[in-house]
């Protein structure tokens, strides 16, 4: 037995509350080392004399580990629990003291596991709009002008020219509100917009006022009405919210650059010496932008000033949750009271960070539901377009990413292939329509949101920042032109999430013979696909999948096949 | 190398700020396995052109694992970083993608480890007193009683009787404020008391009135008294916060056992149907203690009313801290509230968690500064009382239990042999003096801040609840007597803890040839702790540590010997 791969931590990922009755384990060993797993439970008052056992399942495989889970329904919470495992030739104990041959219940108030109460307000609820969203993402300022009337003068290029840094181009809020009958025809049934408040910058992640929508992008009541148009369509809307920077046009800011310690705001930053002085940089930025200051969100008035931004949007303007840029640079303390004001005005807003990184430490239910999925477009990456990962290494990776986490926030992770911050995955696969849906196919069906940049829907490329942003074009976008296969994959894979993924299926993810495999199997139907990313066909059981190509079968619960969906490498290439 | 071992968990106890400008890094690999390991780091907006490396230290060793660690000094805290690992043939980098024979620093921004940003208020902040505090716990009824006018009819045995679960011998508030020199004189500066709130049992873990010393320990002003006159000695106050559960006798129970639902206190418990009915149980309740209601702390009533009681006892009597009974079947959500209620009254108020286990979710900075660490009574009960943990396993697990925290939580650890909760830990080692002594030598050495038991100082015996919770000798209790060179022990650690251990020194733990070695090194001085458990002498580079005997040698920075402390078994036997 490998003992050094063995890991439980409890009260974490590997141990959380889904209801005030249900809990998921979860015991890390090291890849098929172990035959079997039990868990050997109890209430803890009186664990010393009598146990329960269960066995747990292998549910996830990792390049290291194998990882077993159960989900245990108890009569009592208070939760004592130690597990035994065999690796074919002996069984041993694995307890807070480690792995033993012996295990003495008796003494085990001192060293077994526990989740010692399930207390309500720690359970992590799950934002059930989430289950079935599609997401569409929308940098505002290239998707569509739509207000005609507006002051054109600092529009500085055509429409369909290629995006430098300081190109305004002219999309706005209304042209966002005439096109979405256009984005739910996509599929889509949810909308995340880059920012819209007042500022100078095309982004506007640089923001001067942020209680006025820019007035490039519109007014307020242009903000309203599209919130107004969106939920008419049974559709949600979430805005950015830039909370670790602001502009240094911003009045707070513009009166501590004038009256330096002086001013009532000289607390909202942090400013080295009397004042701030852009030339020196002597006060925090992002990155090194001198123009955009970093706030102090450990001022209890600069958080006040936030959370009623928060809220004020989500009353008054009634939006659907807030992405966080920069959320990784801003404090635990900070988040933990946005999430408690936030969830106070409208209890299924949802909250999404933007960290690229294993933010499990923000992810606990105290702080935010979800975190833009950057890791799972790192996997695509590795496997469609740089291809330095084969069908086993995606499915190890995926698995891995999935034990960051609990199965709840899993299940709200916002699952993207690019963004306004990343190339165009379209152009990272060089343009390859068949890795490009086979792409789009895993999105849709990993546990999680999936969100789709603007313009996916048309392949539509692009290099790094400001290339992936470059203006919609509306020539192309006609769901029965020549993106028609996109537009109905899209399409279909909306459905099978609307229609088959809502029991919360088991998802199980795994490799043969080079073919990636992803089971999501409920008690109604199971879906699975298949990628074959290689160049030769390969058989499965039986079943060929051919070379270079994607399929997804839904067969209900008498293996009768409801659903089929296919794409090759041929197919597009006939496109 | 063994990757199975190789672990990294950013914004954890791997990786934490001690200051705006300093962050400690951990990795965890196999013991023996890696011969260097350096870290390759910078601002994470430059990662990708440039890095600085530095090599981090061996320092600490478990059964199965070594970990390195490091402690950086950063101009910029948004960092980045990586690891470089050689296992003697070949060097290894290890990233948030795992072990790879090569690194992208270019494509760094997806899978390097990062502390984002060090955010001062996420930083946790060490209750500076507790460096040099060394705590006596105190069981308030069978500790002195002081007052000699009040009624006495609820004495039901004679002082120094062997307690049963009933007994009432009559100590009080007013008997520990008598005895404050003579708790100075044990060393001690700080004092933890069980419960004394209004309360039937002896114990007082059971409160009906929260704003009430029991008239049996005495009156409020009595309390106050106790305050004042405890920290014009420069001693600490510490009282049991009893907050999962109160008395069914609480007022507010009682007035939803007569109203039911229509009870606005309904809410405050966890009731099953219209009505509590204690001989149903149809309520939550402490194990299964009908007269122990839980409360609801997710209730945010309940949470005002009890982080009332919190500041109350801070602001209007002084006291220093709150230990917190039974907290781990608290929420995390109510202790964060508590937190912010107790440090925004009192800065370096210490809250210490009774959670006998890993804690690691409570001990991040939001909620508990410390718990009381069973963990390391454990450790001391299978090295010197059970001995099935020789001075290699114990040196292992002392260092497993360090890597549990940050350093910030260790140097707060509330460390003890007993309670009364447990047997006591003299008759855990048979009465065996020695193993006493050595085992106090390791307690005031260890990181944290120890607390004995009321009555250790004259190795008082005793069994579980009731036995541990017998009268205090006080005819034993002279520190002349016979156990002189108990106190004489006692007071030689606290001094040598208060003069050499106030530089944070590093702690290296290890064993040789079957003799534990604890050293705390400085800039200033060092301090070597060695206990030979064994039946012979040991040869240690030279020095012969006796059979049975435990040394402490405490060298200033020119090796001049400053201090030496030596306690054998022969000694303990002769007296």
């Amino acid at each position: 037995m490998n003992r050094y791969a063995m890991q439980h931590i409890m009260d974490s990922s590997y141990c959380f509350p889904i209801s005030g009755k249900e809990i998921v384990i979860r015991l890390r060993t090291a890849r098929d080392d172990i035959k079997w797993v039990q868990i050997i439970y109890e209430s803890k008052y009186v664990f010393g004399e009598k146990q329960q056992k269960a066995f747990m399942e292998k549910a996830y495989t990792s390049e290291l580990y194998d990882y077993f889970d159960i989900h245990l329904e108890l009569e009592d919470t208070r939760l004592a629990y130690v597990f035994q495992v065999n690796d074919g030739e002996k069984s041993w104990f694995f307890s807070e003291d480690g792995i033993t041959e012996n295990y003495d219940y008796k003494l085990g108030y001192y060293n077994f596991f526990q989740y010692p109460y399930i207390n309500r307000a720690d359970i992590m609820e799950r934002v059930d709009w989430m289950k079935d969203a599609v997401f569409y993402q929308i940098f505002v300022e290239r998707f569509h002008m739509g207000d005609t009337q507006k002051d054109t003068s600092y529009i500085n290029c055509e429409w369909g020219d290629i995006p430098h840094p300081k190109t305004f181009a002219g999309g706005d809020l209304k042209g966002i509100t005439k096109k979405l009958d256009y984005i739910k025809a996509t599929g889509c049934n949810a909308i995340y917009l880059t920012p819209v408040f007042q500022s100078i910058s095309n982004h506007k992640y640089d923001i001067s006022d942020y209680y006025s929508v820019d007035k490039q992008f519109g007014s307020n009541e242009d903000l309203k009405e599209l919130v107004q148009e969106a939920h008419k369509r049974g559709m949600k809307l979430v805005m950015d919210a830039v909370f670790n920077h602001c502009s240094d046009r911003m009045k707070e800011f513009q009166d501590v650059l004038e009256k330096g310690r002086q001013s009532t705001y000289y607390n909202w930053f942090f400013i080295e010496g009397d004042k701030p002085d852009p030339k020196k940089g002597n006060y925090e930025m992002f990155a090194s932008c001198e123009y955009m200051p970093k706030l102090n969100t450990s001022n209890p008035e600069v958080q006040k000033f936030l959370n009623d931004i928060g809220c004020y949007y989500i009353q008054e303007y009634d939006i659907d949750g807030w992405r966080l840029d920069v959320s990784d640079e801003v404090s635990h303390d900070f988040w933990r009271s946005f999430r408690k004001a936030i969830k106070s005005c409208k209890k299924d807003a949802v909250i999404i960070g933007e960290n690229w990184h294993d933010a499990y430490s923000n992810l606990r239910g105290d702080q935010y539901d979800s975190i833009m999925n950057y890791a799972f477009t790192k996997a695509c990456l590795d496997y469609f377009a740089r291809e330095t990962m084969d069908a086993q290494g995606l499915a190890w990776k995926l698995n891995d990413l999935l034990m960051r986490n609990s199965d709840t926030v899993n299940a709200m992770m916002l699952n993207l292939l690019d963004s306004h911050d990343t190339h165009r995955f379209f152009s990272e696969v060089g343009e390859n329509r068949f890795k490009m849906k086979a792409a789009l196919c895993l999105l849709y069906l990993f546990p999680g949101t999936p969100c789709i940049f603007y313009g996916t829907e048309i392949l539509m490329p692009g290099g790094y920042d400001p290339d992936c942003r470059r203006c919609m074009d509306w020539e192309k976008a006609n769901i029965y032109g020549e993106y028609a296969e996109i537009y109905e994959l899209l399409n279909r894979l909306s459905v099978i999430r609307k229609r088959y993924m809502m029991a919360e299926g088991k998802v199980r993810i795994s490799a043969e013979n080079g073919v990636f495999q992803l089971e999501n199997s409920s008690m109604e139907n199971i879906i699975i696909l298949r990628i074959n990313n290689m160049d030769k066909d390969i058989d499965i059981k039986g079943d060929y999948q051919k070379a270079r190509s994607c399929s997804i079968t839904v067969e209900d619960k008498v293996h009768k096949q409801v659903e089929f969906i296919e794409c090759g490498e041929g197919a597009s290439k006939n496109e």
